[in-house]
């Protein structure tokens, strides 16, 4: 059975995650919806990131195996017509074949994901699910400046949600990055896996210190402390998108 | 009385458009129901534009008088919350006190249009209702080229819908635009004032020349013809974004 690599966009709003789960619409079940309409296959997909409701992607990734050898291409089309003859908010924006290896969880080398805040003192229109709306000024380099704490092998306990299921709580993160262009803030997170609620916890947290109420070196006793109490509130799903997902060069 | 003026964004998928009509949300009552709330005054706002249902504000002025002398911050503040509580996908970015003499529509010098087109195979699911899809590869050169023999002085009859009431189908056009940045075909119009649906009119017709249909020379002989029928298809509003409108210094 040939297996297909499938990059998917979708807005997380319409959804209560990527994950399957009964009596409520995921992104998974929507795209298994459309493979079977499309080929008659009943599959389960595996994703790169299981992004939780109201979590947006313009880069996840999922792989599938097919009964019948489609052309890429022809699958990416028919998978798009299907969703849209569902109104489901997904689009898968390439399929290509990938070699029976190839696994869109375990072979991943790194996952980036993008928070976006509005600060602005009036309510969000076009933006609205979009981003994380804050009214209150916030000073994005001394969140920059905490962020860096965080960055490099550690217990990222403090960030991690009660239900996370990792068998370890010790991650390396690669980047945490926060800049400001007007009144848009974002902050770009980089790493080979992520913890359950780890990016909007530590969103959360630096939101505490570009309001003021933090310094740097809190976010650094925080970390060091190992200790879920310690984390600030955890940041909305509205603002986070997983914009790409890295493998190995063959794929 | 006092007179405000009122800087706006709406997602005008949420709307029957900007203007008042019986039995339909628009933008307008939104705001004005907003503004009862919040001081009681029963009042109709004017807008520099008239946006159609499904056009987009980033930019949108309206101006109000109102019967107490209330600070311009609070009066922004209060129609946001109000705005808010009605669930209504507008958001007033600011309000000032103006003079008298300050009209929404009437003082404007120039009105300022994005229209966005998302050229790729894939459906949209991030910015649906937000851009135009157009699956087929559009050549932006070609469609930057035809669009300059628009720019200037000239009867727009060819690019006027038949339920325009404007007096005269002379418009002045400062400015026509097209680039693209990936999939993203970005158009960028600019005028003192617009015919009703005439840049999505003039989208429709660089969409053509886009595609391969027409040549830039066919968009010129279009324009002269001053002929409805000679139009390309009109471009769907989802697109289409009022992102600023410029008034005498003073204001």
């Amino acid at each position: 059975m040939p297996r297909y690599r499938l990059d998917i966009e979708y807005d997380g709003s319409a959804f209560a995650g990527w994950q399957r789960q009964a009596g409520q619409r995921s992104v998974q079940e929507a795209i298994e919806d459309a493979i079977k309409a499309f080929s008659g296959d009943e599959v389960s997909i595996r994703g790169a990131g299981r992004t939780d409701a109201g979590v947006h992607a313009s880069g996840q990734v999922a792989h599938v195996d097919l009964a019948r050898d489609w052309p890429a291409d022809r699958v990416r089309d028919a998978l798009n017509a299907h969703l849209g003859l569902a109104n489901d908010a997904v689009a898968i924006l390439a399929a290509r074949k990938v070699a029976d290896e190839f696994d869109a969880r375990f072979s991943a080398m790194a996952r980036h994901y993008l928070y976006r805040i509005i600060n602005r003192r009036a309510r969000l229109a076009l933006e609205a699910k979009r981003a994380w709306w804050v009214p209150k000024r916030l000073d994005a380099a001394a969140m920059h400046e905490a962020a860096q704490h965080l960055v490099g092998r550690h217990d990222f306990t403090t960030f991690r949600s009660a239900h996370c299921q990792a068998n370890s709580p010790l991650r390396t993160l690669d980047r945490l990055d926060v800049t400001r262009d007007g009144d848009v803030i974002e902050i770009r997170a980089s790493a080979r896996s992520f913890l359950h609620n780890q990016v909007r916890s530590m969103t959360g947290t630096l939101k505490r210190v570009g309001e003021g109420g933090w310094t740097p070196p809190d976010v650094k006793e925080a970390l060091e402390a190992a200790d879920r109490s310690r984390c600030g509130p955890v940041a909305p799903p509205d603002g986070l998108y997983l914009v790409k997902v890295d493998y190995p060069a063959e794929n």
